[in-house]
């Protein structure tokens, strides 16, 4: 086999999720960046190529010149997919072009502004066959897949209680100066309905059904949007209830003063119950019935053999941010590789196309929710 | 002055609350045990007292009989104020006769089954201008102090978000095994409407206040009967309105499998927050809008005078539950003697009656709520 | 049985230990303050314990009037033992007096100032049966019981490394600062040879031996005298031998500049190792060779039951310094009632005369190693 | 510019240190490998060249046929430098003929067998004017540096105290079920005169240095060797002395059962204190003598700009093992292209062959101290 090559969509020099997939893409030694339509000129884009030491010929004015150039080379040379890492608004169309000309599509979430525009999208991936990964990267994360496994086995029992928090504070400050950092994230132009729902509380929706195996059926939110001017909800305070009838609180926010990134999710059964901190990612600490309190560790002791596989180095030794977003890439480019070769993989192991629209949905009901005071609203 | 004289109602052999009261009203050598109605006869009453080396004739069957019985006593022996820590179905009568003797009170929390007989037990103390003190022991906590300093001081900014959690798992074993641990808990006769929300819900609702300064308003619930057979909530979700405008959500549970007694919370301003564990109780988490975290402790650098003083040992030597407890019971005892000695402090720091009438509110306000699937309450 | 009779010698106003024996004496109902020696003078004595509410005529004005005034008292009335909380220079002289007398003694540590007096502490303690109890409080912690019983039952195999730590950073102000807060310490007049090794070195030295079961037999120490115009040590770097062949290093500081009371110490044995910390006191930290990390918690799962039994409150609810002096008080008065009753438990659990004895040995071989360039010197 | 081009000296499949050196290197895309002589035959070199997607004709049997066929090879096509990954006793030949023949050199720790060898590099390196890079990773963390930086600014005073502990658990179990793990690490002809001191007491030493910006001159070294069969140390005791009066202890360990890879230190100087450790390596704990203690995080508040800039991710996002070492070879590559172009950097942050020197000093004091029953020996 080949590396796979990538062409980037977006990620021009300044972003920060560019560089995040660049480097999480390379990790593994699996992908190549061939190409990119960094940004919304030529120019520009030429700049970030030529800092990437791409040749000038591989850097786009727009996706579209891109993934018609593209389809024109020769399959030696030819990009295998498109990674897309625009803001929200610019992820429909190009995820779309990309499917239509033949191109397999790794993308941000959240997918879509809209569930229509998600739903077409599920849509053209079933009706093409190709690939489509969704960077729901915190389920990368080694002790995320111990915890799934355990649930899976039944080593928690029931699953009758959640309590899931995705806490920043970096619009505790005033209006201006938060823009300054993400400009668009407060625009609902650029970012959709949602606010700090689409940005970190899609993470919360999506890592509950990643690790419980379930999906969450309603939901009540009590949406606030602190500060001067701002439109967009940048705390949310919601009910949720699951499929398998467990229950649960979700706190996200923007404006919890001091807090990094603080995402972390408890979940009890009846025979034991997990806890794990995105800031301490490689703990899993987990509480019993019957027995004292353990704390799992990847590569340690009593880790599930798949999940085991999952890091990159011994015990001890910390794997972050990075290593987990380059797994979901690794997943990704396993399967590739898999397809490509005629001989998939069964049940490759990232978010698809399918988390994309129950994202979007999470969103849309939870706007919906608060709308009415907090009334039960169906996902 | 002399040591203030206490009649104890309940604790007898085996009561683990009885201990509690007992070791934290010792602690500071500032109150004396006299008497007591520990249990429900004579004899068992008698053979508590014994073990506490009480003479025989100061062990009551009955709260009845201590009160009048003591009434009489000349005043240099008669006790002083009656220590009530009997099961919640219990709590109101003995409150409500001792106050119509001239008793003062202390007083488990909740501190009555209904609104009505809390109502009733505040009006007795302001008519009889007798002292009454609810024991919300977590609010004796010197880092608990210091919070709630800091937020009256403004070091926080205006307060915007809170979480708090009380999870515990002792009912995440069968019906029969938990009531083997704590009987009357699970029957309504005794416990009243509420199960964990009267057991361990008033003491997040309490704390909430206590830090902040200010009240809940309105509450939606969806709360959750866990187990085969089971009458009373053992979890519940609970979303609410702060006066200021903040909001927030609580997660109560005593089926949180394997979470000893993790009372939690969380206060976001807009300047800074705090974080406060009871199991982690001698350290105070504060994270800021410009400055790196702190961790604050009993003792410590930075702490307020008037918190100061609440430690009885100096920084890095660990207080925990009992000295919390005894913390209330010594607020108590110094109002009392100044009240005694005609130079009655102002603003005395201790749970009140009103504190026990807004519990039994929440307990109500928690129960309508869910029957009406979580809308909207008002406390 | 009675609640038995304290005399302190000690512990006037001002006094930190003097408050903490009491409140630790007086946790578990079992032992009464009956009269004290608090001051060396009468006057300063009487109004301590007018402050304790003891009457005048037993508030005496040396220890010497005290025992012989005592001696005279009617059984019924005279006190049981006495508690010498004087700074170290007064502790041989009261306690060898109170032995020739009759009474029983608990002493705060170091013992004594010097070898001899150990030694003849000792022997008089073998010569009158009465019972001695030294207060190396630390060892009076439920998880430090539970690592002892996991030694002892082989839990952790052959015990091979150990790393004990006594950090604190009052002394790294200046020594004005310094004098202010705990005059005596730095003067070798009252403090002895050693300034932090009898202050906190004796309490690791007793600490290793407490929980391994095992002693030291020789140490390296290479100590510091931080500060202008400082004498006695504050500061010490120390290697170790134990009986068993294991090896180890200490720390010990008064100038570890921001740590309060930072006592941790960690064992390692052939199947697995503890780490415990005195300010995070409740918890005990197990790691294995073949299976994941534990936490174990007083009265938690997996707690041997005869530490479980050391807990006066549920799991979860922390228990601080005070418990842990309280529970040498506690198992001293069980042994004293137990030898009143002429029924003497076996293998009483607190540290004794001997324990005293090797306290001070570590402080000469200490001093002398050190003066020898850390050169091995035999304990 | 251009990608710098990478030439690796063993790291065949299996191998752990060869992944972890390809990922760091890769992970800033500002160096590919580009050729490798990864095992002892060409067929096996050959065989992890191709799942590297390396042509076959730049995978090389030996070291030395790389460095001459590289050699010879056009400038924009020949390698810039070495990375050498293979066991202890494989650095100095490589390294010493990469030297020779004008290749710059990255080498892992310790840089040889004998204090001679790592001499005669030192000169080598002095006469050629090459850049030689040692791979003491642990230096690359952005909270390390930031340790640094304020040592170095005075934040914390003198520095007066210092423990650091590397302590590892994989040999505790039995000698051949470690064999199976890392077998030339117990062998001396491969591994050197130090066990564990080679292995991770290196590491230990050169972070002291790194941090407090000054020496260790002496040390008294209690080593053991632990297990049936031992030749090699696997444990040790260690006092230490530093240039600026500054004393320490080291404790480190390949036997203490449960430990992963558990490095961290303490530095205590007049005015505050620092401690970092490995596995939580995104947070430093300050403490203070007139502060609160403050937690510092990489891009958090309060953090120096040279440090903030060493981070990949914003805060609250952790980079781990590999991001640490990927920031010892940018800071290599960021040194290598100033040079090729002809305008070097000042002080470029990575360790040196003098750090190489230090280190089998360190190896060799520490071995000749334990032969004397720990007595002190000069570095």
């Amino acid at each position: 086999m080949r590396k796979l090559r990538m062409g980037m969509i977006g990620g021009g020099i300044g972003s920060f999720m560019g560089g995040v997939h660049r480097k999480a893409s390379a990790m593994d030694g699996m992908i190549e960046l061939v190409c990119g339509a960094f940004s919304s000129t030529s120019e520009k884009s030429r700049e970030t190529g030529k800092s990437l030491y791409l040749p000038e010929d591989r850097c786009y004015g727009s996706f579209q010149e891109m993934i018609s150039r593209e389809k024109e080379l020769p399959e030696g040379e030819r990009m295998d997919f498109v990674s897309i890492v625009t803001p929200n608004h610019l992820h429909f169309e190009p995820a779309k072009m990309a499917l239509e000309n033949g191109f397999h599509v790794v993308c941000d979430k959240p997918m879509t502004l809209t569930v229509e525009e998600a739903r077409s999208l599920e849509k053209l991936v079933r009706e093409t066959g190709l690939l489509f990964a969704l960077t729901h990267n915190y389920t990368g994360n080694a002790m995320v897949k111990q915890a799934r496994a355990m649930v899976k086995n039944g080593d928690l029992g029931d699953i009758r209680k959640i309590h899931i928090q995705y806490l920043q504070g970096w619009m505790a400050a005033e209006l201006d100066e938060q823009a300054a950092i993400k400009p668009w994230r407060a625009d609902p132009k650029k970012s959709g309905v949602g606010g700090s729902l689409a940005d970190i509380g899609t993470h919360a929706e999506n890592l509950v059904s990643y690790i419980t195996g379930t999906k969450i059926t309603e939901i009540a939110a009590d949406l606030g949007r602190v500060g001067e001017g701002r439109v967009l909800d940048n705390d949310g305070n919601i009910l949720f209830r699951m499929e398998n009838g467990a229950k649960g609180t979700m706190s996200i926010s923007q404006i919890a003063t001091g807090e990094e990134n603080d995402l972390a999710i408890r979940v009890y059964g009846s025979k034991g119950s997990i806890q794990w901190n995105q800031e301490d990612s490689t703990r899993l600490y987990t509480k019993w019935i019957d027995k004292p309190e353990q704390t799992l560790t990847p590569d340690g002791n009593d880790i599930y053999d798949e999940v085991r596989a999952v890091s990159r180095i011994p015990k001890g030794h910390p794997e972050g941010y990075l290593e987990a977003f380059a797994t979901i890439y690794r997943n990704f480019g396993r399967h590739l590789v898999s397809v490509l070769e005629n001989n998939p993989i069964e049940n490759p192991d990232y978010p698809t196309v399918s988390d994309g629209v129950k994202g979007v949905q999470f969103i849309y009901a939870a706007v919906e929710s608060d709308k009415n005071n907090a009334a039960w609203t169906q996902i």
